[in-house]
This record gives C-alpha cells, structure tokens and sequence, in this order.
C-alpha cells in the first residue's frame, strides 16, 4: 500500500459532521465514497480533526492507502483530485492530492491545528456570510475579549470549555489536557460592517472547545462576565461556569501543521 | 399613504428571481408577505431591478406605500426593518428602511444600476465561493478581457447581448438602447486563488445583458474570440453572435443611483 495525503475544504452546512456516521450525510461519507468510486476500490480514511455539524475546513488534512499496483501503473493524483471533485463538489472540494511517507498520518502525525471563529458584529444581518459566522447585533467590545483571550494560552486542562467524551466503563477518564499555542481576536471587517475573527491555535482541541471558548468570550464582549473571570472558570475545570456554546456555522479548521 | 424605501440584500440561490410569481419562491413574494404580516395590511412593491432566478443583490432598492393613519402613530420603520428580518433573514435582508418623497419611484427614480460579476478563475474550486462565482477552472487572460470591455461604453442598441421581451401583438418593439456609462474587470482575489470582477454601470439593462456580455467576455479572455471581435458583434444587432449566457450565481445587483 502507498499513502496519499489530501488537503481538504468544505462547507459543512449541509453535513452531519466529518466522522462516518450511518444514513446521515457527512463529509468522510462523500469523500470515502467518491474516491472509492474513482479507485475502484474502498478506501479509509484518516482525518485531523474531526470537525462536527455544521462546521466548516478551509485545510482539513486526510490520509489513506492506495494499492501498491497502482504505482507500477501510477496514479495520477491530480486527476484523482479531479474525479473526486467533480463528485463531491461544489460542497467538498480537495484542493490538493500528493503522495505521503508510508508513517505520514493526517491526525497523529499532526503538531498543531489552526481554527478560526468569525463573528459580524454588526445591526444588519447579510445573507452572504450567513453561512460562515455568527451573526451578534448588540455591540461588542474587542478590547475586553482580547483582555480575556490571554488565560487560554499554555497548557491547561479543558474540562471547563469542552464536552466530556464518553468512554467505556472501566476506562479511565480522557485527559482534557491541551496546549494553546496562540489565541487572538482581529478585526477583519470593511466599513461598515464589523467583522471579528478569533484565531486559536493548540497541539489538539477537545470536543467542541472552539465553540465553548468563542460562546465564553462574546459574554466578556458584551458585558455579562469580566476578562478577569477567565482564568477562575478555566481553574472551575466545571463546564457549567462557561459561557453558552456558539453555533456551529462560525467555525473552520483552518490550517493544520506538520513537522 | 407616504411612501417608504428599502435597501435589501439578497442570497438568490433559493429564489426563482424578484418579480412575484404564484406557486414558486420569489423575493418580492417574501418581501410582501413579511411586510403585510407586520404592517397587517397588503403591500405592493416596486423594485429597481428585477433580477433573475439564482441572481443576488447587495443594493436592490424598493418602493412601497402604507397608510397615512400609520404616521399619526408613527410607524418605527427600523422596528419594521427588525421584524422583517426576522421572517425573511438570512436569505433576504432589509438593510435599511426610510421615509420617501411622494413621487420617489424604485424603478422609474433610478438614474443608473450597477451590477457586479465575480469569477473565480483557479483551477481549484472552492466551497465557499460557490454560491456567488462562476467557476472557470482554465486561466483567463485578463489584459484582453479589459480590451474588450471598451465597445460596451456609450449608448448602443444591445440586441446582440439582451432576451428580447415578449410585447403582445401589434405593440410597437421594446427599444433595446441602453446607456453604459462604465465597464471594467478587476482582480479582486487573494494569492493564491484569482478572483476577477466584471462592474458595469448603465442607466438601465435589457433582460440578460450582464450574463450575456460577461458570457462573451469570458471567451474572449480564454482566446475563443478576439477583444476586436466585440464591436462587430455589438453591430450586428443578432445574438446568435454573442457567445455563452454566464450562469447566475456570479451576478449580484450592487448598487442603484438616484439624483
């Protein structure tokens, strides 16, 4: 077998997530099935980050094996791109198909990953980026959820900003440990809309971290908790002292890095 | 009654145009039956442009008229902007609403439009842009493009590049003289996908003519036809001479100027 790495984006509006998942449409279940139509074989997939309903990728990495045989008669990868895309786009689209060393694993091989959350702050909704951002009216302060961004950096147990993954009995608790790299909000808007992107990088995320992070920080932004209180609720490791979890359509994994 | 003007925003791509249509998704047929919900009287609209089905709008402009006894207690017209909203959001957007003079008149007040035509030109398509470009995977040659462009300013009769409207029998032909007091293209996009945007500004359109002259453009920048050729097709009042309709998801009704 030869491994095949991809570079994946997709508008996650229409999907139940990226993870297989049966009768429901997701993003590994397009992906899995066109290129295994285009292969003539089936194919498994491995993802960086498993990003759920309703989220999008900008740079989602996926990696799988091909037959061997098909060396001696060699793939031609842009054209796998091709086939695939003419299938699964214009939803999913794979931006780019190389070949990978046989231990290259698109979630274990990963260092960091990059999300970004996009916000437009603005008394007027629009309908084209109403499927890329969370739409808040009331007038948030940068300053303050720039303030508040601080705590997260470094490595911190989670348990406040995330949903605890089930596990089987017996089993002893996931770690929920994660290193932030970086995490920033920019004013990325024109006149006069105001566009606000919150940028966070970390070794790994648990589930549904971005979005709690995000939920947690418009309430600093609008006033209902202080950027002082982060670092308390981060401390609390009690999910019940964060802020409510924002939607789904604001989120995209955007870049993903590799040593 | 006192007259009111709309600023609305629209994503077409669920909608089979502006204009009212019985027993099929329209703009105005949203916009009347939000507006009559709130208001709980019946409206009637008048655009100044009356796109397409799959067609957007930025800066669509509407008239309409509500009872004199509703500015004795006065109507709050950002309260109806909100509500309207409310039904019709994301998709359809009222970006501002406000007291008009009497004889203002969406359509007929209107002294130019300004349409928009974006093409993502990369070999990559991509999800996010795919409701609001037309994709054209082969590189366009965009210094030919512009030369092409110069024949379309002034005043030219377009029927090489228009729908002929249906006239019941025995009317007189629709004239198909417009005025284009500009048209240029712009490379608008960022390293590394090429976004290139077509403006146009007339005093009005004749039904297509953006589709149709962005359809011609676009050969010409692939070297199906030369940047020479326009005039002669401009000439030759035929259109089977002009080349491919540019799909609608590209075409957004950007602006409308009023003295």
């Amino acid at each position: 077998m030869t491994r095949v790495r991809l570079l994946v984006a997709y508008d996650g509006s229409g999907f139940h997530g990226f993870a297989l998942n049966d009768g429901v449409a997701t993003i590994a279940g397009a992906l899995t099935e066109a290129i295994g139509n285009v292969l003539g074989h089936p194919v498994v997939l491995t993802a960086a980050g498993r990003t759920d309903t309703g989220v999008h990728a900008w740079g989602q990495v996926v990696s799988l094996d091909v037959p061997d045989e098909q060396r001696e008669d060699p793939l031609d990868l842009d054209a796998l791109r091709r086939s695939v895309n003419a299938l699964c786009g214009p939803a999913v689209v794979v931006r780019s198909a190389e070949w990978a060393a046989p231990d290259f694993d698109a979630r274990f091989s990963a260092r960091w990953r990059c999300y970004r959350y996009t916000v437009l702050n603005d008394p007027v909704p629009d309908p084209f980026l109403a499927g890329t951002t969370w739409h808040v009216e009331r007038p948030l302060d940068l300053r303050l959820m720039r303030l508040a961004c601080d705590p997260f950096v470094g490595e911190h147990d989670f348990s406040s900003f995330c949903r605890r993954p089930k596990r089987p009995q017996g089993d002893p608790p996931a770690t929920l440990a994660r290193r932030v790299m970086s995490a920033r909000w920019d004013d990325v808007g024109d006149v006069p809309a105001r566009l606000l992107r919150f940028e966070i990088v970390a070794n790994a995320f648990c589930h549904q971290m971005v979005r709690s992070i995000v939920g947690t920080l418009v309430e600093v932004g609008l006033g209902r908790r202080s950027a002082g209180s982060i670092l308390d609720t981060l401390r609390a490791l009690d999910r019940s002292t964060a802020g409510q979890l924002a939607p789904p359509d604001g989120l995209c994994l955007w870049e993903v890095g590799y040593s």
